[in-house]
This record gives C-alpha cells, sequence and structure tokens, in this order.
C-alpha cells in the first residue's frame, strides 16, 4: 500500500534495528484517513471470505479494524490484555510470550461473542514474531469459529512470524513489509519480492 | 441519541446499581456502524469549536473517537495507560483514581502531539465520577492547549463526574445519560430534564 509506505518513511523512526516507531499515525496519535483507506484496502482483500466477525488486540488495532468491520458490515471484537470488571465470566484466554518486554500475558475474549458458525479475520497493527497472532488463532480455535486469514499494518518480515503464519497456511496479507531497519534506515520489501 | 438508548436498553445490561455491562456493542464487541453514527453526532455537535485534535483513553475510547476525528478531519491521540517502550521520552503524565478497582493508575500522552494552538476535544466511552476526564483535562493543561469540550457516549448522570465537569465550566455532551440502574431497569434522562 504505496501511501502507507510514504507515511512510514516520513514520519515512522527506526529506533533499533527491530523497533519501528510510528506514533505518529498509528500507535499512539491515529490519522483517521489514513485508518478509512488500510480499512478500504483490507475489506477489498477479504471481501470474497464471507466474514462474519473481526477480531484484533488492544489498543493499536483497534482503530484499523472497526474501519474494516465498517465497510465488511461485521462485528469488530478486540481481545482485551486486562481482565474487566464488568467482563469475568465465559472468557476465552491465550498466553503471549513478548520477546521484547520479557513477560507473558494473558488475552482473553467473551466466549459469547464467538461460535463454531464464524469466519473471523484477524487484524492487527505489527506482525513481527507472531505471538499474538497466534494467541488470537488459538482463541478462535477453542471458540470452534475459523481464522480465515490475517490483516497486518506492518509487517516486520525479517522477524519470522510472517513465515511461521503463512507455514501453517494462514493467508497474511501485510499492507507494508518492512525487509530491514539496519543503519535507522526503513527499507519495504519490494511487491515482486513477495512470498 | 435515540439509536444509542434503545442499543442500550436492548443490547445493556444493569449488572449493579452502578455497573452498565455494554460489552456488546462498545467495551468488547464493537458495533462499527453505531461508532460511526456517533462519530457523526459528537462532530455535528462540536463542529463550529474550531477543533484541531481529539483526545481519548485506550481502549474502549478508541472507535468513537477515530470515527469523530475521521468527520472533524483531525488527528486523535489516546493516551495510554501503560509505558511503552517505543514511548518513553517526553511524556505528559497525570494520575487517574479508579472507584472500581481502587488503585491509582498513571496515564500519559507524548508531549510533541499536543501545544499551545491546541484546540482539544476529549471522548470517552463513559462518564462516572469524572477522574479519568480529569485526568486528560490536567494534560491538555500541562501542554498549555485548550480542552474545548468532552463528547461522552455513556454517562452515568447519577454519579457526580457529569455536574463537577459543568460546574467547572466544561461543555460535556453525552449521548445517553443514565439516571439510575436500580432494580436492574436501566433509566434514563429525559431531554426536558437535561441540565
Amino acid at each position: 500500500m504505496e501511501k502507507l509506505q510514504q507515511k512510514i518513511l516520513t514520519e515512522g523512526i527506526a529506533l533499533s534495528n527491530t523497533v519501528l516507531k510510528v506514533d505518529r499515525f498509528l500507535n499512539h496519535q491515529i490519522d483517521p484517513h489514513l485508518m478509512k483507506e488500510i480499512g478500504e484496502e483490507f475489506a477489498n482483500r477479504f471481501k470474497n471470505e464471507k466474514l462474519t466477525k473481526i477480531v484484533t488486540l488492544e489498543s493499536s488495532g483497534i482503530a484499523p479494524a472497526v474501519m474494516t468491520g465498517l465497510i465488511l458490515d461485521v462485528p469488530v471484537i478486540f481481545a482485551r490484555k486486562k481482565k474487566s470488571l464488568t467482563l469475568t465470566e465465559g472468557l476465552i484466554t491465550s498466553k503471549v510470550y513478548s520477546y521484547t518486554k520479557q513477560e507473558t500475558n494473558d488475552i482473553s475474549i467473551s466466549s459469547k461473542f464467538l461460535n463454531k458458525d464464524d469466519r473471523v479475520l484477524i487484524i492487527d497493527d505489527f506482525l513481527a514474531n507472531g505471538q499474538a497472532a497466534l494467541a488470537l488463532i488459538d482463541i478462535i480455535a477453542k471458540a470452534e469459529a475459523e481464522a480465515v486469514g490475517l490483516g497486518i499494518v506492518i509487517e516486520k518480515a525479517f522477524q519470522d512470524g510472517g513465515e511461521l503464519l503463512r507455514k501453517k497456511g494462514y493467508r497474511v496479507e501485510s499492507l507494508a513489509r518492512i525487509k530491514s531497519l539496519e543503519n535507522n534506515t526503513i527499507q519495504f520489501i519490494n511487491e515482486e519480492e513477495k512470498i
């Protein structure tokens, strides 16, 4: 997605060889128009999949997921990282190990919102090692629903999450695929190099 | 907002005299079309305020805030409850005391996204005792920006946050104002009773 790549180049910052800061339009400040275009792009790529639900993870996945859900006319569920006071019984939970934070956290979705007839699109802001995506897939499987594919805003293609998920047979659509962040330079994988 | 009130009546659950569960369309599962209509309503109410930014708090405020920002053509910033790895320097922080959880938490916004020329609309899913709203107002004041008003999806009008903020002179626009949740019955304040 050309506009997203331009935005990453002009407003993103390669903080290290593995960390890309995009807090100017995605992770802290949000550009609503870009989110709408991202939603249109995901909706277009998955429009023939007969989706019934979109699942994301709080917080940065919510804006692109809601824009996609608006166009595809399906509800969006955001998995919670923390247990809510008003959301206690009937939770489906999975564990996410964060390499960057070196800790394991539970994420949960209320079982009443997913069932065996659901065809689910997972949307998230980043794909790195795939741990969050695998936990969402695990929750969807526990609900006996089907994870139809993943819509990722930014894939760090130099980490192994994308390969891992594609090898397992999941359709992964990433709107920007980062080849490298070395030397504080953001490099993308060109379309020709696409897996 | 009639449609929102109907949604609360049909899909909301009064869990106790103070807790309203709206996880079917706002707090966990999100209805994107309703969020769009909420965004249109906020945009319409604040369209003459020359807003430059919208500020909300992760996670449930993000969807209505982004829809409002899309229509008003302004960026949305979500205050973070947890410090991010890629968001460390230049934070403006304030404390929120949660009566329900009985704990104090920091919320933060990066100082680079707010400045003295900003006219800011605060959007949040709930207004109860006003602690989160006051913390956001405090952050906006520390940035020398102006908090122009508050757009609240659901105000628990039987708690004192709304009165507190209005007495301080803030314009508070709540799309649904709950009078009471007693006896597991959701009652709204009618328009005639509006402050």
